[in-house]
């Protein structure tokens, strides 16, 4: 390991200097276009196999171990936001518009640094690794489902990733076991009561008097329906029915989000809010339009693999704390390459202590402490030789010790 | 009453000429010029004393029998609308964007002919008549308050009005003994959660949720508070809280009306409204503004006088029928004159039963079948010369016989 | 009608005797044997045609005038309650747990004496009087129905009737054109859900949260969907779900009671209450039982026969007040006879204004100041002489006039 | 570890033995008086420092190693319940109305021959064992808070306990580090409204109406208040409001049950019921009285003794599995010790997985598969042995690499 620290330590200037580099040159969501470019070149001056366009705009990288064995997938995500940048930096973005306000300019610079440093070990490294970038991570459906479906695991047993996180400070790592990003889904219903006078409610179906009811009935799912284990959220957010103070309402329009981290709960949610906006309507005749859309799925790290994350995180000397973090309700599609192979994902501090003001993730004023670069390469470097020199997770037995 | 009768019938061209010049020069409550002054150079014409001013803009006549008596008070609107005039008539209104969409046109002309009918009979009138022309009727607060504090029911033992209605066929009369029209008032409430991310409700007050609980709190007030003898209305009608489908709501506005017919009622219910958003915000820490309108009160018909109008339209060649109506939900300041003297309101069908099509009050095609002006003529004429003929309600006794 | 008045204040004690003697001897709704065989022998005794056994226990006697004419039907119920009585008074009752706590004894007395009187007067009578004592007032389905089905209102062209009451104070009448007395029903459902561990919501059907649910929008029937114009209450004023504080509810039974005026609300609740259910249950898959049991329907009066009654109680040197009243909540089987022919109902009041303490009707203390009798005869027995000598109402446009 | 697995074996047949016999000899909580003096001649025929009366009824007994060290408690309960057994067994409890319901006859006799053979031992062993044989765990506030003040964990370092658990079949153990099992409150409210006639509800302060606003707005503590990641239940089970159809409730009882693992969520759960039924009545001017009796807290096993349990659990013959399981709503007084010194709290399967029919804890039919003794001895002595031999926890970093 001393060996890939050096280099990682002597490359990591490269590092801030590609993650500079992509942050002046952002790309929309499935909109990238330069970016998956400068990275497949990269690779292929790396000496790297590469193919490109997968899943449509996604680039992977293999390298070939000189001798056979396991085969580690590292996944880093390329797109960025349609932000105005507010900072005042040398390397601010040059597309007006759009921004990386995620830290994604951050993976992509880390993961193309680890590259370089892993391939100089080649001489000693048993098995496989597989870099995936990953196109459009902000946008729903997301590319990893098309990478997946265009082979990017194949062979793969294990894969790792990180998302810098401006809001913990650098040298903490926060990762759990299980759960540890929401599902998030959206969902919009249209009541279409039958509108009238104020002064005649009799004549009406009063839509405000649906919705008012629906929203209060619909406190029963996570109250009542739900298993009181299974985290979850229900959220009408949006409600708008505008009208003259005399005139009931013929239509209302309400939005909103669940959050959960159980598929079955997630299931229920979206079942159950038909159920009582259909009850609701029914009772007085109204009509109603219920759509459900789901975002990614819940994160759901493997326990092994998040003991082997912590285990070797902890043995690296910039990070100060490993920390056992409670589930963070946002979504990433990561979680798709977590249910078609074991993995973990963790979070790598980024937030420099000395900051005056902390901006949090997709403000045009979010930024990242640098260092934070290094410790991410060192984590999953670390993480992926160790796992191909098969100290990992090897019999059911040995496992459940380890929990 | 023949020679009233027979003076009416031949003043009626006179009646709908004066009707349609007043249609063609509309004018706006509160902005009332040339109405008022055309009104009363018509009084003072036929030698009646004339106050004008009254109140603001309003226009007092009196005709003064011939021998000592009561005094009976008529009083007609004539203020109009802001609307656009649709019809297609050889005296549409002339100004943009007002409008005589009520018939307030009618009233007057039907007010100045019978002055100048009853003007002839002057030898025979015992006691006097008070002819009240009210301005801004259609705009709270209305003129009646002003008026009547400018001292316009002064000496007055009776008063009657009427009012045109399109949607009656001509030849009918409405009425009712007690509660004819409702108190329609508004009320607005903003309620002042903390909105957060949709993943967070723990983190917020839902201002939404807190809607949409006082929403539904809001029905006992008419189910189980006012008493349920006494008719009453509470309608939600608007209600916006516009968010992005993942941000819970920091602020909800809502309006609504209230309708009664009690002022019990109506107080009780201002009252209890701000005991349901209290509670409801309390409940969460939210706080809130909530104002409640006064529009006007309910018109209470006097019973005696009620019956007396309805017994003189019977006799009325031209009423078809005199029909027991429900209370209806709008509104009308003529309810201020009755909180103040006896009296009656009631309304003159002018709906021709010819129409293909029938337009509402401020509707831009609103129009009136004019044979009406002579039918409410003749009833307010008669109610008034019977009155003064002392065949009016006497005592407490004999008032209860007649009912 | 001097003869009348002078015959009943000639035959005052008698009524007081008769109506003393039948309180001593009260009888059960349904169970009546002695009451209705001593009406019966009044009847004979005065050589009235009488039939017994009407609909089961009733007595119909006719006493037919010396002319043709119209025929008057009076009513009085004859029947009494479960009660023990718990007056210290020299005529209590003689039966355990059997007491006229109604005034019924007071009903029959009256018209028993005022059919003697007027059996007096049978020369100058043109026409005919029916008698119409009915048994089982106090139990739904109530004796009218069945009397109805037997006859006794066949050739009658009015139906007066009148209840004593005992919290207003004697001298008064009572009345009201429209509905006098409410329409009163009763419901009860079951709610059959699925219990479980107070720990365990999600694997329940919360019997008790469905019932809350109801509860809470069942609210709306009444201030949102009955015209607000008709008077309407539904109330659930039973609830039980008996449970250890751990134990989430598997059934509920609740029960209420629904009151209007008007059988498009009637009906309308029945419905309504049933959808309210309906929807509560399905939203969580539960299932119920709903039953809504009518009583007797709302006595609603006609208007022309009201102000008939008003118009001749107020010549009746004992009534100091005819007092136009509120409709009352309770219900009264005359309500029948009203949907069959013209007529009215009317209270006389039996509040003697020197008791210290007034009782209410059913309870154990019950009474009523026997002055009443006088007044009740002299009203009904005027109003039936008037109407028969032609003095009423004839046609429409008369009728109008008198509204 | 060897020996002690092997004295264990030899010993099976008196621990079984003992069991029985206290099986037929239970004793209900807070009235144990043969069980603990049993319970401590054992110990001191073994030599142990033994104390009684600890805390109350509670024993502790001491083992002192050859040499100095860390000091372990493991604990047992010994109260039986108020319950009536059903089984037809031999040792069936001889004591009516009170039965071994739930197992604490065998954690006695676990620990009690436990302690003979760690007796045995006593050369090889570092450091003292401290029995705790506890009283009073069924019935709040249980026996632990009293031993614990009375000293029982001093000098303790770590506890280890198991429940015997009569579901999960024999040769099955259940941990879970973090909550294991909830925090179980009650809540008692009574309404105090006003009463009345179901046809005035304006006249009354309707009880069932404001309890079933409660209920309904309760749902928000859960769905809205409490953080979603913590689980929590608010049930309300009871709900009695017994009255006539027609009568309006005066008071509603009402009560239910609070499930928590946090105490954050706890503490929110008691005021937020507080601030809802505040606000429920205070709408109406309705009173009440609200009672929040906490039970046990939640048992909060601690991470890394979890990890030892399960790592040395793993190793004995008999353990088929040690099974990751969900928290459980069911309350165990163990709380209070976790939350004064380290450990971890574990179940112990004890069912017969040839049992044609089981009967869960607290069951008249109850029983538990003997076979689960030895295992029970084998998993807590092993855990013993290993955490005093130096094998335990030692440093935070190697703690969290063993995660």
């Amino acid at each position: 390991m001393e060996a890939l620290f050096s280099l990682l330590k002597e490359y990591e200037q490269e590092m801030i200097e590609i993650r500079r580099h992509l942050h002046e040159h952002p790309e929309l969501s499935y909109h990238e276009v330069y970016t998956p470019a400068y990275i497949a070149e990269y690779h292929q001056k790396l000496g790297h196999e590469v193919r490109t366009g997968v899943g449509g705009r996604g680039v992977v990288a293999t390298l070939r171990g000189s001798k056979p064995g396991k085969t580690v997938a590292l996944r880093a995500d390329f797109d960025a936001l349609a932000i105005q940048e507010e900072n005042d930096i040398p390397y601010k973005s040059k597309v007006d518009g759009v921004m990386h306000a995620c830290g994604h300019d951050g993976h992509t610079a880390t993961l193309l640094v680890l590259a370089k440093a892993l391939n100089k070990l080649q001489a000693d490294i048993e098995g496989n690794i597989v870099f995936i970038h990953q196109f459009a991570e902000e946008l729903s459906p997301g590319g990893a489902i098309a990478m997946i479906e265009d082979g990017c695991l194949e062979g793969v047993d294990v894969i790792f990733g990180t998302h810098l996180w401006a809001t913990e400070p650098v040298g903490n790592i926060m990762i759990n076991a299980g759960p540890l990003m929401a599902a998030a889904d959206q969902f919009d219903i249209t009541i279409q009561g039958k509108g009238g006078h104020g002064s005649e409610p009799h004549m009406t179906k009063d839509a405000i008097m649906i919705g008012a009811q629906f929203i209060t009935n619909v406190q029963q799912i996570v109250s009542r329906r739900v298993n009181p284990l299974h985290p979850a959220v229900v959220s009408v957010c949006n409600f708008v029915a505008q009208n003259p103070f005399n005139v009931i309402a013929d239509t209302v329009k309400l939005s909103g989000t669940a959050r959960t981290f159980h598929d079955e709960a997630r299931d229920l949610i979206e079942k159950e809010i038909g159920n009582v906006i259909q009850a609701s309507c029914q009772m007085v005749g109204a009509s109603y339009d219920y759509r459900f859309k789901r975002g990614y799925p819940a994160v759901v790290n493997h326990k092994e693999e998040t003991d082997f994350i912590i285990k070797h995180a902890e043995q690296i000397e910039e990070v100060q704390q490993v920390r056992i973090c409670d589930p963070i309700m946002g979504g990433e599609d990561f979680a798709y390459y977590l249910q078609h192979v074991k993995g973990a994902f963790f979070f790598t501090g980024a937030m420099d202590p000395n900051w005056e003001e902390v901006y949090p993730h997709h403000h045009p004023k979010f930024n990242i402490d640098e260092h934070s670069l290094l410790i991410a390469a060192k984590t999953l470097g670390s993480a992926t030789l160790n796992y191909l020199s098969n100290e990992s997770v090897q019999d059911k037995q040995e496992s459940l010790i380890n929990e």
